[in-house]
């Protein structure tokens, strides 16, 4: 049975790679990488400078292209759409090389958070999983703010743009980190009494974060995301909410 | 000006340390590492082990008491006074190398997550503070079970036990992680529909899962607990709980 290593590498500093991660991306004998055309998004030069640094011998590559996704109304559906179309992209990546035992897919920040791989490795029959864990860009935020995530004793709930836009700030929440947001999201609260810190391309040499009262920097965050964003050719993005005294 | 780096090394497994922690650990001039007495729940040797594989060179050690914490029942104000304890512990034990510019602590997880060694430094004047990220146990235990925190594109709450023994369970979340019980807070939820992914000691060789419906395996989780509990002499759990059909 071949099985399939999904391999948390962290947000993008290749200091954030565990020892658990290197030791797993050497036991492999096949590593897919993502292609997305001419697009920096796909992050395949960090991936194969992650490569570069922690492999003590070659390790066969198989690059795939990633398909695209449908723009349709059904978002959920049109998700599902996708991860089948990629399901299919890494079965025929993989069957280069029919011998592969181990295959390993590097994944950005964790396995586990707001990220595809789990389920799209699902799709595929026949296939062991094992996960290992990798540095989130929660934890890259966090940590470069030198935040905790949590108020004492405190819950937190993670969401997305699209949950904020559609539904609002969740109730009873005192922290809300917001992940995938297309862009301002947090334009539609009220900002009364709400704290923010920002980031993009968290734990990479482009890092850029901005913090404070939300209704003070909103405006600034919104401007450095364009500007970032048409900079760089592509932007990732993250935030942490607090509302109340304990910021 | 004195830095005080707060080192995340994971859970435990020394292979979950980051090459940022490793080389933020060989730039430490002192490290403090905590001692609770004879208990084991200080993971002094984990950290220990650790260092005994990282460090190129040797890097002064200093162990300090961990105090205790006061069993009152103003909660937050025990804490706070804990708080107090450890940072003069802290400036007693630094003070022993005033030379010391590099001051390192490792930190279990990550230092952002119901974690309090950000809000005692906070407590220490005059000293730089800087946080490299470290794998949780929420990342453990999502890895070790191969499965996804969110559902597709749902948002996610991360509480303790105190507030789901308090408050029930959050109004609209569907998956809901409990951190910091002292056992059994599950008990407290009508079963009905809920899955959960449980863990202890996740990423350590005594790491021992369970997952099934809740109403199923609620009973077999408590007694395990009990039994690692006794065996051990300490537990360290965490576990996942999801509501609804996608599970």
């Amino acid at each position: 049975m071949t099985t399939l290593f999904l391999i948390g590498i962290g947000t993008g500093n290749p200091d954030h790679v565990t020892g658990q991660s290197i030791r797993a991306l050497n036991a492999a004998d096949l590593i897919l990488i993502p292609r997305k055309g001419a697009a920096k998004s796909d992050l395949a030069d960090v991936r194969r400078q992650i490569l570069s640094q922690v492999l003590t011998s070659p390790v066969p590559v198989a690059e795939y292209d990633v398909p695209q996704r449908a723009d349709q109304d059904d978002y959920l559906g049109a998700v599902n759409d996708w991860h089948d179309a990629i399901a299919r992209a890494w079965a025929d990546a993989i069957a280069t090389r029919p011998d592969a035992r181990n295959v390993a897919l590097m994944v950005w920040g964790d396995p586990s958070l707001y990220d595809s791989t789990l389920r799209i490795a699902a799709r595929l029959p026949g296939f062991a999983v094992k996960v290992i864990p990798g540095i989130t860009s929660l934890q890259a935020l966090t940590a470069a703010h030198a935040i905790p995530l949590n108020t004492l004793a405190a819950p937190v709930t993670i969401t997305t743009g699209r949950q904020l836009r559609e539904n609002g700030w969740p109730s009873g929440a005192t922290t809300l980190v917001v992940m995938l947001d297309k862009g301002g999201a947090f334009t539609t609260l009220d900002p009364a009494d709400t704290h923010i810190w920002w980031g993009a391309y968290v734990g990479m040499p482009e890092e850029c974060l901005i913090h404070g009262p939300l209704s003070q920097v909103s405006e600034a965050i919104l401007a450095t995301r364009a500007r970032l964003r048409a900079e760089h050719g592509w932007i990732m993005d993250i935030y942490l909410l607090r509302r109340g005294s304990d910021v």
